[in-house]
């Protein structure tokens, strides 16, 4: 049996890392930084993925897929780009091993085989892509082209946390083509505005819709929409990001098109991208000390149903098992994600641990006594709440169950985040609340990438976003005093 | 509009390349050997990559993801493997690109970030897969493990073709650890049977079941199982082999596991996977001079309405768009996917041949005369056959086409396979049949490598495969005329 998870308020940290590990959700690899996700995150991914790509789709756009590698002299090609990236990417320079000629059971890089230009492992695809929609791209009519692809992305990054930051990561990158600035705009907010509904309404996760500061914005963007995400332990994580790239791409792989009136444009574009970090998001904007707490519409088998076995009594267990299947084929009716437990062999207790660390969203334990009064025990994972409930319409009943969990899960998130946004309008009650409080600080700042960073160096607080509803309000910047017409948010972050 | 295809009969092969890239299914990109797949060939990959999923799912497995590189040491662990890829692939040796000195608009390899070992980019994951097992087998209670990954994989080829062989390709690959190796061969066969029963089923492509013959064996299998497919060339194409590994890659990796009597074993392998080269045996099972010739199951749209629009008739415009989704309402309630043509700028002819060379499987033309007499003209791809019918109960009666569509393109070609299967008994007959027919050639041999070398030398024809319906029959070697006891297949293949 799985060992207890530390907990949050002792070591958040910690408790992370195990509750990964012992939910079985992903593990460190034999390469450095590289994870292995395991079948049972892997099970959530697909549950995510398979939802935003139906909402990519109902947006109009078309999967594709582009090469893993970018030729040195495209990645270099969109000069703020590449100096985002040449830092921490993966460089293939050979194409062949070769026995090692002083043990024949070794191999060895075949000097010969050095490849003429180098080929760097994508850390981010607009480069291929734009070389590539160079060919696809002549005239206003070709316009807009709308593609996402599903892809792995390699960065090097040197500290490396299962799936919040590791140095190949699951994505999806949306890259689009524009006849006009303005639509390329509507474009990115479009799927900015997509992210956020996928946070709140799946992963039951609360975000603030902001655009970054010019800092943190994505090397080639001329603007970076983000929805940033407040975790347990106060920090803030940046769940999603869209962005409007102007003519940059174009400028850079010369990608113009005719106009209607016969002119030539260069074209422009956006990029939005979520990737495997999102779970890093959901376990930790849920979960407890006991394990994973997942939103039901995120939970790969949402209902387990547990009949009490017991390996010496074979027709009860029969009788059991009929009327699990029976409970069973109910809840599917309504589309409901059912497991039976058929396992004889191990206590009560422990599958309930189980099933807690890895966030099974209901439980229904079915008994001999329970059969014979018509009803089972649900417990839900959110609330910990235990009840008795007739097999009378349990279809119906379990199904309004997981509805009313999901906004509860959402609730208690927002709740959180809500009592987690700090009005502050001096250096000291920044200070404060960034570090006794935690989470978001709203405050005002005077624009200047000199505040930004003495701030970040002071406090390690970052600005997470403008927020999009902010509103103009005048006030003075809590470092320097000069003036300021509306408030950011800052807040320490993944 | 694109230009005429080249014939088949003329030019096979720029037939293919022509109709690969008119289609709008994949491109060469700006890396070498790297193809770009396009949204409607990646539409296509994605119906098959769905109904596979679902299949590997029903059998009893769960998706997994396991990392991109594999560590010079994991791939050299098994030898026969690691010298079956070593040739052919990709190795990243540095982490990082500065700005050159000489040049500040271009960056090159940091020498100072070189690795200290070297990585493989995955031709393949049985190395980085069974080096993880290690972690996940103590004891026969831990199997088996039934896990399949959808990934892209590296292999430096020298002469690519668009899908059929390219450096990067999409795939999948499943990887199941087993207690026994009966259990093992057993799911390499029940892997086999899901190929073929996809590949007929869905894919509408006849094919032989077999193993292979040691010397086309995959590297590190002791049994390679194969389905082979004929493409309308003459041509073979081994479309997707299911490989029982023993305990090569468990020795190789040292992964034992407890027996339920308390001893330690060695565990049992398997893997299995397809990969994006099933795109181009579809496209070259069916298609013809005019374009693509999909199986309704796997045609992103199954039906086009091209309502006869007229930009001087607005008004007829909106009657035959209204009729036109009413159509397309009744045809979805069928779970048909339909598209609306709604372009007002296209000539007919024009649409027809765009149609036809994408090939979309029902074409629906609504005319003003058509509504009034309540009818529609129906243009099926596969027999080019028009008709007119009645639109009461179209649904019904595009639906129950479209499964004889799905029918008689796997007839047709059944047909063609079972008519390029000859029979011989002497060299002659076979470089005969080989040279001049194409095709499966069913000849004796005598089991070795060195007659098996010698005919490929002299004929260009490989042993495709070792049918596992094979009678028992004596008859001697058609090159040594050493006696033989069962007939395999030859033919030239891709």
């Amino acid at each position: 049996m799985s060992k207890k998870l530390p907990k949050r308020s002792e070591d958040f940290s910690l408790w992370y890392n195990e509750l990964v590990k012992n939910a079985g959700l992903a593990e460190n690899s034999g390469v450095r930084g590289c994870m292995v996700i395991k079948p049972y995150g892997f099970a959530i991914w697909e549950l995510m993925k398979d939802q935003l790509d139906k909402m990519f789709k109902e947006t109009g756009h078309q999967n594709a897929y582009f090469p893993i590698f970018v030729p040195k002299s495209l990645f270099e090609a969109e000069e703020k780009n590449a100096e985002g990236f040449a830092k921490e990417c993966a460089v293939v320079t050979h194409y062949r091993l070769k026995n090692d000629p002083n043990d024949a059971s070794k191999l060895i890089v075949d000097p010969d085989a050095k490849l003429e230009e180098e080929l760097i492992v994508r850390p981010t695809s607009e480069a291929i892509i734009w070389n590539t929609y160079k060919g696809w791209i002549q005239s206003y009519r070709d316009l807009p082209i709308l593609i996402n692809q599903w892809a792995n992305v390699v960065r090097w990054e040197m500290r490396t946390r299962l799936f919040l930051r590791t140095a190949e990561f699951l994505w999806q990158e949306g890259h689009t083509a524009h006849a006009t600035k303005d639509e390329a705009i509507a474009e990115a907010k479009l799927m900015h505005n997509v992210y956020a509904k996928f946070a709140e309404e799946w992963m039951a996760m609360p975000v603030v819709k902001g655009y970054k500061s010019d800092s943190e914005r994505f090397a080639g963007a001329d603007d970076t929409f983000t929805i940033e995400a407040l975790m347990q332990d106060g920090k803030a994580l940046q769940a999603g990001t869209s962005h409007f790239l102007g003519q940059n791409f174009a400028k850079a792989f010369d990608v113009k098109y005719e106009t209607s009136e016969g002119g030539k444009e260069y074209v422009w574009a956006t990029s939005w991208g979520v990737s495997t970090r999102l779970m890093g998001a959901l376990i930790m904007s849920h979960s407890d000390d006991e394990g994973l707490v997942l939103p039901p519409k995120l939970a790969p088998y949402q209902v387990v149903i547990v009949p009490f076995l017991n390996k010496k009594k074979q027709e009860q267990n029969e009788v059991l098992l009929a009327k699990a299947n029976e409970i069973k084929d109910e809840l599917a009716q309504f589309g409901i994600r059912v497991q039976i437990d058929t396992d004889e062999t191990k206590r009560p207790g422990f599958k309930f641990a189980e099933y807690e660390l890895k966030g099974y969203p209901v439980r229904l334990v079915v008994g001999p006594r329970d059969l014979e009064n018509n009803q089972v025990e649900i417990a839900r994972r959110d609330t910990k709440e235990k009840s008795l409930q007739s097999l009378d319409g349990i279809g119906q009943y379990v199904n309004d169950l997981l509805v009313e969990m999901q906004e509860n899960i959402f609730s208690k998130a927002l709740n959180y985040r809500n009592n987690h946004i700090t009005e502050v309008n001096t250096f000291d009650e920044f200070k404060d609340a960034i570090e006794n409080k935690g989470g978001f600080v709203s405050a005002h700042w005077d624009g200047t990438e000199a505040t930004e960073d003495e701030i970040k160096n002071l406090t390690k607080a970052t600005i997470r976003c403008i927020p999009l509803d902010a509103k103009e309000e005048a006030g003075t910047c809590i470092l320097t005093g000069a003036p300021s017409n509306k408030r950011v948010l800052f807040a320490k972050a993944y």
